[in-house]
């Protein structure tokens, strides 16, 4: 009994769900278009039924399962169950998640926990417990993208703060008179590396007469350049590609020696689209640390890509109901 | 049995000690100077016989004392007890602080647990045990003087990172292409708000020709100009000792803004000479939090003053062996 957890990661654009056991293997998946459900509630009622026809394809009851964990993008009470808002996704204000599952859940035939947590905080724990963390006490995940986001896990547990709000790295001071952020702040990480700005200066720079492959690339549609673009172009040793990435791993490095000096971790993970760009990036964030960084937290920390892909929401979530699992397998990256 | 505990501070001028009661009063105390012992032999020898004066005194004996913590300026390993090296102390490297004390004190008579400490991180544990932080879960103690460091209690506990450097606030970064600081980095914060660096620019100041009247305060000669010398210039609304403040507040906000963001903590616990500045200072930190930092977070957090005053590392030393412990009475500044 109680030998499985569900994971359930609700994205803007497709929730996922798996059956994890207490071993680490998914052995289930499932995924639902999320913005097809008009409603919350019509999601929500989706999400319940597939957890039923997942027990039972799998011949398993409610009675098997630890818990039901879901990661949302955005603002969690985590002890409450409350999800504040959600970027990404309309409809979501003061959501009583925990509680509505909850019930939705038992209406199916079983008394059963649900626990509600950021994505991002998932993503950390799920690589914590079963990625690039693994055996790690202290560590600090991040994750680039549209926006950056991070997760801390301390001692092996999620650390939420106060207000189930910490975490965010992308709204560390880079500069103090820096470029207005969306947050209200100015000189945050996040207006200089989130992919937006990424794409806009090398746009900026082709507009400005630099030869780069990238042009050729989308074809002389500037409008078509994305991370991806731009990291296909760096793999081909393009001088602007190359320099854009390395000026995105400086900044990220200097606000990483921040955190490293803060919380003296064991590893920093580094998950997300952008993470995919690779060597170039990962030097010049190694690189920058080492410049910065004081030398007894450089000298213990080790900077490691992510491992599970965009598998470490779902594992997270289910890794909320086991404490001291072993490695999951069966991942979508592995 | 195990009523008290000893609490020991060793500085770069004294070496203080005490001993704490359960309740958190202290009882007795002690001061040695430290620079007056040639060697850190003499000077432990000297702080173990004070501690058989302390017990005698108060007619106590080993048995009655659940240990010696004590707090030292610069780095350590918390768990081995070992002393890497300190600000301002010549002669300690890689000094096995715990093992030699424990030595030394059972010749004295018992078999006595020591443990050792960065100063101050245990200023951060004093001031959350029985300080401004007390009833605090997350909180963060910065101190301001010559130079800028910090503590961070995480569930209650000291949070000390995978080698026990964790909390160097002095170092976040402020400005990304900054001055250089003595850390060997640039633009981090203890380069702008260090005691020296607050000077330096007021001098720069008065050089240039802003009329001000720290220059009669300190007779015309500028080399006597100190951060308590602005303070009192800034009490008596002196312009540019005002700004010098704000200018400091605002940069500490800065960097705040970013350890908040990052660890949505309760508390932010300021300490140090420099918080004397008193309410000019803290209004500008305040301000620049709410400008800056999010708003969940931000609305969670009190910056305030620390309490214990000089006291805070002696009671965070004795406090090691305190888990919950009830508040300190008779201290220095209450």
């Amino acid at each position: 009994m109680n030998k499985y957890a569900i994971g359930v990661d609700l994205g803007g654009t497709y929730t996922k769900l798996a059956l994890v056991d207490k071993n680490g293997g998914i052995r289930c998946r499932a995924k639902l278009p999320t913005m097809a459900y008009k409603t919350k509630e019509a999601l929500l009622s989706a999400v319940v039924s597939k957890i039923g026809a997942i027990l039972k394809e799998n011949r398993l009851s409610f009675r098997d399962l630890a818990g039901v964990g879901i990661g949302v993008p955005g603002l969690v009470a985590f002890e409450k169950g409350l999800v504040h808002s959600l970027t990404n996704v309309p409809g979501w204000r003061n959501v009583r998640l925990k509680k509505i599952l909850e019930t939705m859940l038992s209406a199916l035939g079983g008394k059963i926990a649900v626990l509600v947590d950021n994505d991002v905080n998932l993503m950390a724990l799920g690589e914590s417990r079963f990625g690039a963390g693994r055996g790690a006490k202290d560590l600090v995940c991040l994750t680039l993208g549209t926006g950056v986001g991070g997760g801390i896990i301390i001692d092996g547990n999620l650390y939420r703060g106060t207000s189930s709000a910490a975490g965010e790295i992308g709204h560390m001071p880079l500069k103090e008179e820096g470029l207005k952020c969306n947050c209200g702040s100015f000189g945050c990480l996040e207006r200089y590396v989130g992919n937006r700005y990424i794409v806009d200066e090398v746009k900026d720079k082709i507009r400005s007469g630099r030869p780069t492959m990238i042009r050729k690339l989308v074809k002389g549609d500037l409008s078509m350049i994305t991370p991806e673009v731009i990291s296909k172009a760096a793999k081909k040793k393009d001088a602007l590609a190359v320099e854009s990435w390395r000026t995105v791993g400086r900044r990220i490095g200097v606000a990483l020696s921040g955190v490293i000096n803060l919380l003296n971790p064991e590893k920093i993970i580094i998950g997300g689209g952008m993470a995919d760009a690779g060597e170039v990036l990962f030097k010049a964030i190694r690189d920058t640390v080492d410049k910065r960084a004081l030398p007894v937290s450089k000298g213990a920390v080790k900077i490691v890509k992510a491992k599970l892909g965009n598998d470490a929401g779902i594992a997270g979530a289910a890794a909320l109901f086991m404490p001291n699992a072993a490695p999951l397998k069966n991942y979508a990256s592995s």
